[in-house]
């Protein structure tokens, strides 16, 4: 029998009204802002009316190094959360809205896949509830004001050549990179070099994923810097007088969105930030109100363990102050063969052998996350074609290193497939182990903190930077940021900035090409290596084949 | 008492579950495709199932050239439709949406104004239902191919000097007019000048509400021109691939948007072409699904009847096979007076005799409106400082011209003060009097098409235009487009290119600056003068002060 495709499992889906999905948290029809009869947002008022309640148990989803094999954390995620719901327990799960662009380059975007997904997938793969959209126009709005106050005199003096704050699209825009703007004449403004990112890279996105409500998100709109002057002193958005509008803007973007599983499960799908030049976490006031309505929330975060568990704990905990009680790695025999050195197109004949030599990079993520307290489970994210003996290879290894390794069949089974994982995380979560610490205080320096991730999580042997990055946050610590945590930017591929170097590396050099300060959002990002802000089409984009067929379903969009 | 503004009465409106609005047009719940609980859009299936019904009344309300002193056309159209609802009758209002872009830069943006508005206002003039950031990003989507297929080997040999298809974006943002696009080097294409637009004038917005479906919309999609190769031939939409994308993209901003007005009677707010350098009516879809549920139909076209009447005759009814049944024109007694000479500081004083002098306007568009074979009714919107005689005057001067003014108080008393318009209005509909007939036929040749329209509506002399003018006519023509109407691009002040010209100038000369052709949207655009299709923010914009109060209203932005 053929595989049904992730979209037609989808279409398949027989869908409850939302207001049903919300009824299961116990949030009322008026306390919902429907999209459509499949999607709404959940209300301030409502939001405001949980917060003395006690929180559920918090669970991470995270991932060894993604390699093409792929690794199902998404997909985990939905089958852990449907796998809690049949055994009984009150849970819900938590992940991040797809940008719009890159679905018109390449092939896009189901949320989840096989029978552990996340509906409805094309309103998700297109503009949702419109946050994304509303994140656009707030920055637009900023970079417009910028250049409009210049225009009008430039009272505040800012130095056109240090506008820091650039424009964003949500598309996948090559030539919008690097631009001359304010050609034309004297009406058009004064000709500057800028240009545009897509939106997910947006500070403004970072912020909304982080604020806690309406007011934090306007006071860290308020706090971005936008530009310098000739003294080199920062212009802030307050000072352009934009943060209110830009609130305004956001207003309804801030509410999470609530949706549901293919099994009728409850889900949050909120913001969307960069995993590189941001901290790739669903949005904090998700996952709080989650934890209000539900016992087990289970949430992901972009890459591997060493980004995305990383800025989890260091930056989404410390900043929200939530704790994880269980970290579930999710890791495939398909990847651990991979790390093992198997070429993609070797992938279907057994090879214990490189199963067994590509857990090295499975063990290096398994005590990085013990180190920071917290209890960790191995899932084994089933493949059709995994043999018993290669599943049974990575559940000794995982053995030997004191930790434990359960396989998970969500994928061909849906919740029928993750009970067993559910089962033992509940177990874990209820236990009460977790003794969550983050891996740095807030008072060491800048570069002390980017010393300790490079040499505790991704074992580098050293960290080198230019002297003029190194000024660069001395300065920053001077003018009072040097509390912030750090948000890296690096290759997922690998522990170390070579994306070619799978596996566990050890004593590497980690070379910090360029730090920025995202005052607003409250990280200073440290960038190692190459990083896209704005990404292309490729030769033959997805967008050529993308309709709607005779029966007014979209074809060619996953 | 002072009176209450726009935004306080709009706060204090008993709005009804947007349920019980279709239900009062037959609209089943299944069929609206909520957003909140007071906006929906009414899917394509239900549309498609009332086909087969008669049509209703159709009702235009246009208006005298716009003065500073305001004219109250969308608040006539609102009050109108409530007045036909309270004396009875099942009406519905059409009109359209707002521009995010523009209310950040003067004060934005009531629908309607007193007791004659629809709600909910704030909605509307921020995200709405999300249509303009899906043309947004329709257009921009196009634009990224564009660049992208010249990028991977420029296989359709464009010539990039020749790209007409710009950007566009839904914000007053003057440094983006005029830009030079990939720079950096080679990953980011070749630079070329180009520029960005505001959204509601993307040939992609006037398609939308030109198309009858989504079939149609995909068809005239793909007929747009996007560039020119070195022979002067021209590369289509359909020819870069991204028509069908493009109408994924465009799928549910195609569906019509119901909201309500201040009494709880059904408005459809959809679409929204910019009225100068397109037709400036609401979408065709939603103007003829209102006539299939409702028995009395008013809608509005931008500016005054010399442009926005007709175009709705010329471009709207003659694409969609729509006729008027009656025309209100709407006139102030405030109008009358500038354009009679008084000064906007000295309105507040009686001057009849500036009111019959300024009434020679008023009597120009009367007969123009006549010339379509509509019969016509003058709307005199009243303003609380207008005295008896004042209105008298307008009264007998309407007379004198063969018709009749009726005054309307929807703004201070809603339906109430506009029963006696209404009752009139749906007696000349009922009678069946409209001899409707567009001003010039399909054949007629292109130049002979402005012509036609430069005599009979603007009472111009003559029409000028450099030979390139001509000559780009007559090739247009030969490629057979000369079946296409014209679409005006014109001052809205003045019947003549002089926005200082008040009153029924005649024997002036038009000169044309600039033709373009719309060959999606299906005209040829006559620029006359200056036209802006980016507009800036001014020097203390409105996004200076809006914001979110404590109660979580917005303030600043009305």
């Amino acid at each position: 029998m053929a595989f049904k495709t992730d979209i037609e499992i989808a279409r398949e889906a027989s869908k409850q009204p939302i207001q049903e999905i919300g009824a299961k948290l116990g949030i009322a029809t008026e306390h919902l802002l429907p999209y459509g009869h499949d999607k709404a947002k959940v209300s301030q008022d409502f939001i405001n009316s949980v917060q003395d309640r006690k929180n559920g148990k918090l669970i991470l989803v995270t991932a060894i190094n993604p390699t093409p094999a792929g690794e199902g954390k998404t997909t985990t995620t939905v089958g852990l959360g449907d796998g809690l719901n049949a055994i009984g327990k009150k849970a819900a799960i938590c992940i991040r809205e797809a940008s719009l662009g890159p679905n018109f380059g390449m092939k896009g975007g189901a949320a989840g896949g096989g029978y552990a997904q996340v509906v409805p997938m094309e309103d998700m793969n297109l503009h949702f509830t419109g946050d994304f959209h509303a994140i656009t126009s707030a920055h637009n709005l900023l970079s417009a004001m910028i250049d409009n106050h210049i225009y009008w005199g430039n009272e505040l003096e800012i130095d056109e050549r240090r506008v820091v704050w650039r424009r964003v699209v949500d598309m996948n825009d090559r030539a919008l990179r690097d631009i001359v703007t304010s050609l034309g004449g004297v009406a058009n403004g004064f000709p500057r070099q800028t240009g545009f990112d897509i939106t997910v890279a947006s500070e403004v996105m970072a912020i909304l994923c982080l604020s806690k409500d309406l007011a934090d998100l306007e006071k860290r709109l308020g706090d971005m810097i936008v530009a310098y002057r000739r003294d080199k002193s920062p212009v802030y958005c307050r000072d352009i007088k934009a943060d209110g509008a830009m609130t305004v803007l956001l207003k309804d973007a801030m509410q999470p969105n609530l949706v549901q599983t293919l099994e009728n499960n409850p889900a949050f799908v909120h913001g969307g930030p960069f995993a590189n030049i941001a901290h790739g976490c669903n949005s904090v006031i998700a996952t709080t109100t989650a934890l209000k309505l539900a016992d087990y929330v289970v949430t992901e975060a972009g890459f591997g363990a060493d980004l995305g568990a990383e800025k989890f704990m260091n930056i989404k905990c410390r900043k929200a102050g939530l704790a994880p009680d269980c970290v579930v790695l999710v890791a495939t025999v398909r990847a651990m063969k991979m790390n093992g050195g198997v070429a993609k197109a070797d992938l279907g004949a057994e090879n214990v052998d490189a199963v067994k030599k590509g857990c090295a990079n499975l063990g290096r993520h398994i005590s990085n996350v013990k180190s920071f307290g917290v209890p960790v489970v191995v899932a084994i994210n089933h493949f059709s074609g995994d043999t018993e003996a290669e599943v049974q290879a990575v559940k000794d290894y995982v053995a030997s290193q004191g930790s434990e390794a359960i396989l998970s069949k969500h994928w061909a089974d849906g919740s029928k497939g993750s009970e067993a994982l559910a089962r033992r995380v509940a177990e874990i979560a209820d236990a009460d182990r977790s003794q969550f610490a983050p891996l740095y205080p807030d008072d060491m320096s800048l570069f002390g903190k980017i010393e300790r991730i490079a040499t505790k999580i991704y074992h580098a042997g050293e960290v080198i930077a230019d002297k003029k990055i190194r000024d660069q946050l001395k300065e920053w610590e001077a003018q009072g940021y040097g509390n912030l945590p750090v948000c890296m930017a690096k290759t997922q591929y690998s522990f170390s900035t070579d994306p070619n170097l799978r596996g566990a590396p050890e004593g590497h050099t980690l070379p910090i090409r360029e730090v920025r300060l995202s005052a607003g959002a409250g990280f200073v990002v440290v960038i190692c290596g190459e990083i896209m802000t704005m990404p292309g089409l490729p030769r033959v984009p997805a967008s050529e084949t993308i309709r709607l067929n005779e029966g007014g379903q979209i074809e060619g969009l996953f």
